[in-house]
């Protein structure tokens, strides 16, 4: 459009000049164009991805939710053969839905704390220190299990530290 | 601004129009930078988002594993009780952890499927259809409950369904 108008202009100048003044014309008014058309775009990105990472985040915990259902309905089978006291079927049916929810948690990256060997404090809280024939500084015995998520300590294991056999 | 400057053009003395030149260049140089600014911040962002987003999901289900590692206790000492045939602390157990995790799913926002009245094929599957003193479409049974996730149905109610008293 801009070219259009400008080559038709009478031709009095020094056509040089005019050249080089409708060739800045030209590029200024592109430059425009696609400015404007990249902040359109910048600015559809953004609402787009506001929505999408609200979705997303809900996405992800509905597949979890979707998961457990099943755990769920086992848990309650489970309650329906303890009110009947059907002891060999609630029994069966605890391990069941502990074998589910353990690999449903070991799929999501879930795993338990080492607790072989020394005692490790990135991993590990030592709730009491006790002589035994241990090495000192051996874990002795695990109150509760710690769990990592990748490499991030999500619970550290509640261990017993051996003291070493010195004291007695 | 394009028409301006070319409503202008015809009575530009050779001055003028080198200020005009001037003018549009500067113009077109300041949208170039602008424009090239713009890209690398539309890159930048990008590139984040992507990021973002990954960790967003890995948020959102570390989330619900954490919360569900205190389940897994709950399910391990039922376990142990259920090893040592103490039956008592075994159905009090299991009794925890589907409270547990019965109110964790609440929370994020599973709600079991309605059964009482008539049949409703959206959030219901009929398994079979039986003559009862019910009004005929009515959900006679339940077999297997449903869940919804806000507006949508995770899976259907699975219900016998009343064919009226017609038949009989």
């Amino acid at each position: 459009m801009t070219d259009e108008h400008v080559t038709q202009e009478p031709q009095a100048e020094p056509e040089e000049q005019v050249d080089e003044l409708t060739a800045a014309i030209r590029e200024r008014d592109e430059y425009l164009d696609a400015l404007q058309r990249l902040k359109a775009e910048f600015d559809n990105y953004r609402k787009r991805m506001a929505r999408d990472q609200q979705e997303l985040a809900a996405r992800a915990s509905e597949r979890l939710v979707r998961e457990l259902v099943p755990v769920l309905d086992d848990l309650e089978r489970a309650l329906e053969a303890a009110a009947e006291h059907e002891e060999a079927k609630l029994e069966e049916g605890v391990g069941l839905v502990h074998r589910s929810l353990a690999e449903l948690l070991a799929r999501e990256g879930l795993v338990e704390v080492e607790t072989n060997g020394k005692f490790d404090p990135h991993s590990q809280e030592a709730l009491l220190a006790q002589p035994s024939d241990q090495e000192e500084g051996t874990v002795i015995q695990v109150l509760q299990k710690g769990y990592k998520l990748g490499d991030r300590v999500l619970r550290p294991a509640r261990v017993v530290v051996s003291q070493g056999s010195d004291g007695q």
